[in-house]
């Protein structure tokens, strides 16, 4: 199932000190909840396509599953409010999310529950293995320059973000859009897995900013590098640090910033002393 | 009570395939819990700075209290993990918040739970008067035109959102800046009101892409221009449509974009023929 994800709407255009009628593609954007075994887990507004990605991501990078085969099953339903994944989990996962549950609601009027809240917010990262990666810093430049072509609905709407995954012999494989940056990332962090394959060895990259919830996904899912077009914050650098990932930021055509972890990213001087030069 | 809102990080520049040791300054980001009247109601990542007016705003946009004096007190607490807001409510405000969580949370395994989720995300947008409420074309141009050299946290860091306020006769009065452009809007909407001023004599200006919670926010706050860098969502066009909003939209140095209720927006043939030429 994918709705349509743009639409074209009137627009009276005033440009240069003229006035033209005129009309302009525009992203669509719907409400997506998504429920796991009958209960609603959250509500979020993005883009209507890719949306078993998005289940499945969303479940590995807010941790609700460890592993997508313990989703047991997966239902799309659309209406006219918005569209539903509805997911049953494993018995046990769906427990474990039960309590969470109760956690998160908490008791009401107890005076330590921000505290609470924030604890959970600012919960530890996964910690990010493939020590060994190393990529050369020329390939992730190229990889950043080849993503554009490949963004088709931003290329009609100029209005969504893409999160997309390189891979060092195989390019660019999978590509993923949505209004929301979060939702990018998720929708392909299922895809990745949907597609059997692992970012581990691999970069991930990005066409927003990457702020702490961007490098706390990439880093649930083992990427040990994120490319972003945009800056990042202070605690994305500190988490994504914290993590053991790779992060570059600032990605334009001449290059871009290394911000944490250097040691995954071979440059030009490196490559030759490293070759014997 | 305001954290530092950027700081200093080591950088290694690869640009043009020179490899330079720097630094560059960059936001911060923290976790900020808005409780009331003792229990949590969200936690966002935002910018650690005008925090009341944060509160305040957000306690508007989200439709918790209508009035700014129904939050009988604000108290902001800091610790190592990050910022609450703590609110406090007027009695029947508090009952009422309380009986919405209850609903929120709802029975664990009902299966329309979907659809009760959608219908509160899709909820119906307050709608704006202001009828008579009419801006000349080049004056909101010379607005947005305005705001950037007023983006100070910006200039410094490259990577927030503003959210200002714009009045016909007095330019733009209020500028708010965060790493969520939601949050913006939301710290903007509770300095309007904090500075006794109101929303419905002037323009919203937006640095970001509008999607459908940034025109909820404008309405609930009675804003009768919306005017946005970055491009609509279709959803945001409709709810605009609805609640009245005139909405423009890819504003760059040479205009804009007319998207919803052109009434408000005097073009200048318009001026020239309304003036009897």
């Amino acid at each position: 199932m994918r709705g349509a994800t743009f639409t074209r709407h009137r627009e009276i255009a005033w440009r240069g000190g003229r006035t033209t009628s005129t009309s302009r593609l525009v992203a669509e954007e719907s409400a997506i909840a998504l429920t796991y075994n009958g209960s609603t887990h959250a509500v979020m507004m993005g883009t209507p396509a890719d949306l078993e990605d998005f289940g499945v991501g969303f479940s590995l990078t807010e941790a609700i599953v460890d592993r997508a085969s313990e989703i047991r099953s997966i239902e799309l339903v659309s209406n006219e409010l918005g569209l539903e994944v509805r997911m049953w989990l494993d018995g046990n996962r769906a427990a474990a999310l039960a309590a969470r549950r109760r956690a998160i609601s908490g008791p009401v009027g107890c005076g330590l529950c921000g505290i609470e809240s924030l604890e959970q917010a600012r919960r530890a990262p996964s910690r990010v293995d493939g020590r060994s990666t190393v990529f050369l810093a020329r390939d992730l430049l190229g990889a950043m320059q080849a993503l554009s072509p490949l963004q088709t609905l931003n290329q009609q709407t100029r209005s969504v973000h893409a999160a997309a995954f390189w891979h060092p012999r195989n390019g660019i494989t999978l590509v993923r859009e949505d209004v929301g940056r979060h939702n990018a990332l998720d929708k392909l962090a299922g895809a990745i897995v949907r597609d059997g394959g692992s970012a581990r060895d691999g970069a991930v990259l990005l066409t927003s900013r990457v702020s702490v919830e961007m490098v706390q996904k990439a880093a649930m899912i083992g990427a040990p590098v994120v490319v972003a077009v945009s800056a990042p914050t202070a605690l994305a650098i500190q988490t994504a640090n914290e993590a053991g990932v790779t992060l570059l930021a600032v990605a334009r055509d001449d290059g871009y910033g290394v911000f944490t972890h250097p040691r995954r990213v071979l440059l030009p001087e490196e490559t030759a002393s490293r070759a014997g030069f």
